[in-house]
């Protein structure tokens, strides 16, 4: 049994990765959408979804059985889906504790019902290290992973004074309050010898001091801000512009959505830290590009129905202007919900065969990858054929 | 000096390539908008753009200049470079011969003035070789690449009644007269020993009696209809659908456009040939997709500038429902017109060093390249980028 | 109590009507989407919702219970609604009856499966009579309204022949085969003394002869095809670019659909009457107009989602080429269902008020009003507010 | 001779429109895109556009002629026009004075080279009203009409402070620096006996006091902002929701330009206002809308061309979730330019007729009107139609 521990156990991706793998463990869902499902990822001896145990954190005072019934009315999942797996809902649900919303912005703050806090930055270390801890030891697992899917937080400033590990420690040693939740919940996974995914814009274990750490302790540690949607496209198509040598000038985005991911966006200080991985995509294949905006925006009637539109501007030969539009419609937690499922057998499946640091196998997830400068998306799923090409050695025959 | 030896010289796509090559060669426009003008094909020796002699075939009483004039009405080239290579494009229009346009179809005859006509088939064949050897001859060619840009032409129909050299030739000498105009020009080539690059859906050198023929005489075979805009896109884009296991239902492309190309693929049966190979790169990314249309109509009030919407819908996890819309702008010239000049030095480089048959590294280029079974856009380049590879070591240095 | 007859009863619209009049009466739903249900026709004294009684004619072996279930799939109406309504659809399909699909075209054939045949046209009209008049005098209504939403036919050629009631009473006599099935409905009603609404492209009571007979008798006779999406749009814009005398040069648009009138509609001969009332809307509005094409194209995985997208090229001052597009998606049920209603509502009005021949005030709902040749939407809603004005005065107060 | 004095005159607007007017007075443009050269204002004896004389303020150090060929870079208008004209602008050129630029922002600031300024507001108005004097008698003008097209000023705070006429003059007399510069210039028009036309949202003569100064000298007064693009879309399009009762939920629009307005609109101060005048049209028309917001994004590359991406939500029958999107691009100067010279003849005609004060029928140019509370485009066209029906009776004949 391989345990997930989400960090935004109430939110709507969490909500949706939970609702489908019990759906998918029951036989009531196919897996369209898991990466992890299809080749190359069969040849690997992954846990079954059904071999996931979930539990997490959370400062709202509701439950997933909640949230689920609220994301049915929008339409994702289906009212007979959330009914089937109810009873497996409310059982998880008994096993979310309290955390953390320190430095998670004001947004954040308000929507806290409750939080874990404490005098001490070093105690709300040692209590969310006591909550993994309860799960793995009362539920017996052989493993677990730490996800992180809360709202985004603002970014950290000067992030270069946590370089090392040394000077992390002594920052929580000494209740420095600059230190945002993500990172306490990543430093925390990793001091208990569990690897931590980032799958939102946030610090967590991108600090040069957790990197130091996921290094000594030969854990996983992959990028942050999962590629779901706009981002993902950009991945695909700025490539085949550079490769076409046609010369983009402008990319600007404009993205609207409406459930509580934009509302926590419409503040200023959460939504750079979001802009920024969402930005530095393009500017990796695109060089010489002029202008690259990117916009999101709050349109409450919108739900969890994720709309950007992209206008792309570009020179062709003999500076003929020409342009791309596009318009990419989906339910932001259906994107994501199968990408967290995949990231937690992927990542453990690293962990079992003792592959620690940075995974750039991993690298086609993330918009900001940690440790491989590639995002040129067909690049980066090279990265995870060549890893399966090495691990699919190991195991007897081929799914 | 290489000859590039244009069929239907006197088109947007001819016109727009040999001013483009002019402007080049003379310091007036850079090479944005071409392949070969980046990485990786920069560290192959190429023809220079400046060293390409350029002649050709038609059917209409036009030149060179004047449909640039026409084109630089609609914007692309611009008045300034057409002036500046006017001299130019009359020294080439001196090399222009009267083409054929036998099994052109209705829609071509319209547009056709005069035409190399024979009472036999083998007459024709024998005039068009007339044309490529005075041309090789009086200009001291060291080599020369023949390149269809004519108009689609209706497909063949039983194509296997020509699988062998000997079905073909027979068919030649018994005055068949359901050959095509494409696959006579081929033939000439292929028997003249020069390579022969189709650039049009058309029949032409896919022929199973012509890639014969191509494998004996050691010369390159490349595929047909240059992907330049649509299709480009879905071999971009699908392969992201695929590896993100979502399940795409439908792919609906809707192409308007106002030029002579799109005059003539209001017919029928030029058209079906177009639909064709547009068809076969989604089937082939994604088997499972259940509906794909495309339609191309012809609005003269849009001229050279062809607009693809696509509206593609997929489903995601938890059967979510979810789509991608794009607009694409682009002149169909200046999009296609860089691709000529890039195959020209490509395959004159492989039949520079003996790569004869199918060019399996020039499949990025077509919608249905010849021999390789891949339609992939970057599995595609990864196939150029092996070929230059395997070259550059051959060349002292690298650009 | 008011009857309404549905010609099409298993259809999308029809069932979409009866579960949204039933719904709104039972208090289960709003009115959104209907006309009458704001200013200015609340000022009328209109039959209510709840006071119309629904009955129909179908050549499919199915049900309104059945079609609204395969609906709610799609997810409109919602599942709880139909629920709700599920006895009333019950006791609606008890009398609805076998209908004709004389001159419905191959499609419509294959979807048939039983037809009221009779050797004789004349037999035809009888029994289509009966129909309606056990109606009548089974539920004691005060009025019969027929409305035709059944799939469109192909056109009729030469309906000049039935430019007087007598040629086309010749014509029923002399058992002339050419008639199509939704004249015969018309002229059956008409002849019962009930007005006729065809929601539908098909020829209908639009024929001279039955013109003639709505005339005479002093029935409302209104337009055809109503105007639900794009040609509503149209008839929204074209006036805006007339007025700003911007000079649209090509209005191209493409609609996707994959509903049975989708199905219907793949046939050129079911197409060709859709596609001229849809032309018709810009060539009255932008007289100039250089280009204008409709697509409608079968797209199955879209359902009753239909898609239009459409693209507006203009030039403004000094021949500035600017361009529209847009794209409008919605359920094509839910868009006529409450038309279906409205118009009910209105004829009935019309009906009771004595006011025979031609609707003007209805020329909002048609592509194809009769009796008015404008297509500017606002100005044909002047009319339908101008025909309130004169009647309000004539009932007490003004909701 | 009418004169026209452009506020703004080496902005894209005004010298796009000068090089219309001259090229429509010289026979080398057709009038497309005037509203006043089609029915119904034919019908009105208004000022020919060749007898139209300009001149105006500047801030920056330029000259229409410089402005007309960087304009003409862009593509409109065209070199071939700008060379016809370049006689006629350099005449303009000498009657352009230096403006003044005071209150109008930071990003106003940086673009002026320089300003009329002087240490009493009442000596800068004094200055503004030589101008104009010299300007009229110098030329003999018949009458004279103030055009504002320079950039957007930041809004004024607390505007009801100039509610009266003694409010603004003693503003004025004791040298309030809160005053904008639009308002000087009008102030200036009216107290010398002209008309003055706010094309911009900056605050002109809208103050009460500016009001009621035009009241009492019997001026027309129009209102601001003219509607050029998205806007006159969304006062279209908003009213045939309205009409058929669906439900807007959201209407999100996002706007892409790169040339200086865009500039000018990145500082937040200066986009305010214009966003206030945008969303107010969609508010009037659909009372009940949730969520409205409009974007302006400045993106160099595109130039004068500018984008809107509107994305409309709405319910329909039965909660039906629907959408229209769409995109709109035009050149802002060539959309706004053909305006600039209808409101000369109409504003010009008003005050010839001794038509005072507000004028509603001119609604239908403006995003916000003065004294007539109708968004509905149609509406406000119906109201031009009733004062063109007016004023013809009194002239002879009828274009």
């Amino acid at each position: 049994m391989i345990g997930v521990w989400l960090v935004g156990a109430y939110g709507n991706v969490a909500t949706t990765a939970v609702v489908g793998a019990r759906a998918v463990a029951r036989g009531l869902a196919d897996t369209t959408g898991m990466v992890t499902a299809r080749r190359p990822c069969t040849r690997l001896d992954l846990p079954a979804v059904g071999d996931l145990a979930f539990a997490g954190h959370d400062v709202r005072d509701t439950s997933l059985l909640e949230t689920a019934h609220e994301l049915s009315a929008g339409g994702v999942p289906s009212a007979d889906v959330v009914d089937a797996v109810a009873d497996d809902l409310e059982r998880i649900d008994d096993g979310v504790r309290v955390g953390t919303a320190v430095n998670c912005g004001r947004a954040v703050a308000d929507l806290a019902d409750e939080t874990l806090s404490a005098p001490e930055i070093g105690d709300v270390v040692a209590g969310i290290r006591d909550d993994y801890r309860s799960f793995v030891d009362g539920r017996d697992l052989d493993r677990l992973v730490v996800v992180n899917v809360a709202s985004t937080e603002p970014g950290v400033e000067r992030p270069e004074r946590y370089d090392t590990l040394d000077a992390f420690e002594r920052a929580v040693e000494t209740n420095d309050r600059d230190l945002p939740a993500s990172s306490l919940y990543a430093y925390a996974a990793l001091r208990e010898g569990h690897p931590y995914v980032n799958f939102t814009p946030s610090t967590g274990a991108a600090l040069g001091g957790l990197c130091e750490l996921a290094e000594r302790k030969d854990l996983p540690n992959v990028g942050r801000d999962a590629k779901t949607g706009e981002t993902l496209l950009k991945s695909a198509l700025a490539p085949m512009f550079a490769r076409r040598n046609l010369r983009v000038r402008s990319w600007e985005g404009h993205n609207i959505l409406g459930n509580d991911d934009g509302l926590v966006l419409e503040e200023e200080e959460n939504k750079a830290g979001k802009l920024a991985s969402k930005g530095g995509v393009l500017e990796g294949i695109l060089p010489d590009i002029e202008h690259n905006r990117v916009r999101i925006d709050y349109a409450p009637p919108l739900g969890d129905w994720k709309t950007a539109w992209d206008d792309v501007r570009f020179d062709g030969f003999l500076d003929t202007r020409m342009k791309l539009q596009f318009t990419w419609e989906g339910s932001d937690s259906a994107l994501a919900a199968p990408l967290v499922l995949d990231l937690v057998r992927l990542v453990s499946h690293a962990d079992e065969y003792g592959e620690g640091g940075f995974q750039p196998q991993l690298a086609s997830f993330f918009k900001a990858p940690l440790g491989v400068d590639e995002h040129d998306f067909s690049r980066q799923f090279d990265l995870l054929e060549r890893y399966v090409d090495h691990h699919a050695g190991e195991v007897a025959g081929d799914g």
